[in-house]
């Protein structure tokens, strides 16, 4: 499990590197954390700046397997602090998605029908050339990284009593949950029905694995809920997990734009569509927080 | 002109009605005002809210000419505050705005082809009805309203050297040179060139009539600058006055989008722009603040 100091590190390495990203009260009681305006447009670079720079980084660089917001977040990373970043993805991923990992300068290479082939490829390649394996999201420091989103939180909306986080392989309710384990505060997690990593592994007494099916699948669509974020649930860390339903997040990530103007991923909004659609019913005195955590879609269907 | 007491007033009217709206540094001495997460999606509330709240409404409600965000903002607060909403807007305008105004409840009437003809008839409405008519940008409540913007910012940026805002009417800017006039805080406006209200009032010693060209038109395009900014600028409360062409406002709307996932109307990079091409170059220690004013387009074209 990750520790307050360990977020506490992370911070302070990370600090010149990612935004200090705002808070906007919606409503009386509700507040969004605005991690879509980091850098790469999700929380992901928080993690991932504390993996490389608490490791030593050889001339091969780093190795990832996404093609999503975790490969983005490592190709910044990688421009950023000049390594070589060597991205797999499956080949199913849409050229789109690997044109803009070449942008931030990253070598993608295409490889077998299955995230789980693009994942051994990468761990392949830190075996041969000894470059640094970051995880998309069960890695200690990609976990305590993330937990930094948590201690601004804390600072910003001091009296919060609920965090709503739409949850994928766990890394970021993993952060979240352990920042804010010795306090009153409880973390919520929201996953929808077609990715249930968290619900199922909460249902089965540890991570199984799961379908990855609906309209947030590219965003939260993990096999698995991560081992660390597991732990994080099964100390009693995590007070709940919610589903809600594919209509729910549509509407949720309409509701983001007409309300606030936020032009989010589609599975950004599985914590907002929790408090919509009454899976989530505050108690009338609770403070409650919405972390908004990603914005890597085309906005053209809004 | 407006006082720092007259905008201190509006913050005590609307406080309860206006979202405090986040700041973001996205550089080292670059910070962005996130304003596109007002109500309905631009800063127009403060000011409409304002005017609204400190007048007697009479039974016949409220009436505005003006189908862009000035009508909106007037069509909520009217819903807000429980008063009828009569919004005139020339005939050009397209039928998506004045349903987004129906639904807001506003009655919406198309007259004429200019916009000076929706204006005539809001204010005949006032004279025959007695209808509260709200003014889209040269109104003192308007004006303070908007200031209350540039209040919020102070304390968020307190050591803000330059804070540059994009032109229309001119209310904003009013406003903001208003709460920063007894201040070291240089308050710059940037208009397209196609829409130079500002520039061309500066340039001719007073508010003149100017063409609405180019792609911001809709955002920026007023007639001629606003008498009460206009005076400000005249008291030097206004450092400088900047124009950007059209590319260089698409190039910040792509930018704003791609580095920080903020999906903004045409208008508002103008100010953006500035900095991105070079039109204002900051000093190596300045401070700089850009007002992210408005999100009201489809984000389809990012």
């Amino acid at each position: 499990m990750i520790t307050r100091d360990d977020i506490e590190g992370a911070a302070r390495r990370i600090g010149a590197h990612v935004r200090h990203t705002p808070v906007v009260q919606i409503a009386p009681r509700l507040w969004l954390k605005l991690e879509l305006v980091q850098h790469t447009g999700s929380f992901k670079p928080r993690g991932m700046f504390n993996r490389v720079l608490a490791n030593d980084v050889p001339p091969a660089g780093l190795t990832v397997a996404s093609g999503g917001n975790a490969g983005l977040a490592v190709a910044y990373v990688g421009r950023e602090l000049g390594h070589r970043v060597a991205v797999f993805v499956p080949e199913s991923t849409p050229q789109l998605k690997a044109d803009r990992l070449s942008e931030y300068g990253a070598d993608v290479t295409f490889v077998g029908a299955a995230y789980a082939d693009a994942l051994e490829a990468s761990k392949q390649r830190a075996d041969e050339t000894g470059a640094l394996f970051v995880h998309a999201y069960d890695q200690p420091e990609v976990v305590a990284g993330q937990g930094t989103l948590a201690r601004e939180l804390a600072e910003q909306v001091p009296d919060a009593d609920v965090v709503l986080v739409s949850v994928g392989g766990g890394g970021l309710i993993g952060g979240i949950a352990a920042w804010y384990a010795e306090t009153a505060a409880r973390i919520v997690g929201v996953e929808p029905i077609g990715c249930p990593t968290l619900h199922a592994a909460r249902g089965s007494g540890g991570p199984v694995d799961v379908p990855s099916e609906g309209i947030a699948r590219d965003s939260l669509g993990a096999r698995r809920i991560g081992v660390i974020a597991w732990e994080h649930s099964a100390a009693g860390h995590i007070a709940d997990s919610l589903l809600v339903d594919d209509d729910a997040i549509a509407d949720a990530r309409r509701w983001l734009w007409q309300e606030a103007r936020l032009a989010v991923e589609p599975g950004t909004p599985a914590a907002m569509a929790a408090v919509r659609a009454g899976v989530y019913k505050p108690e009338p005195d609770e403070t409650v927080v919405v972390v908004i955590c990603g914005a890597n879609a085309d906005p053209a269907d809004l």
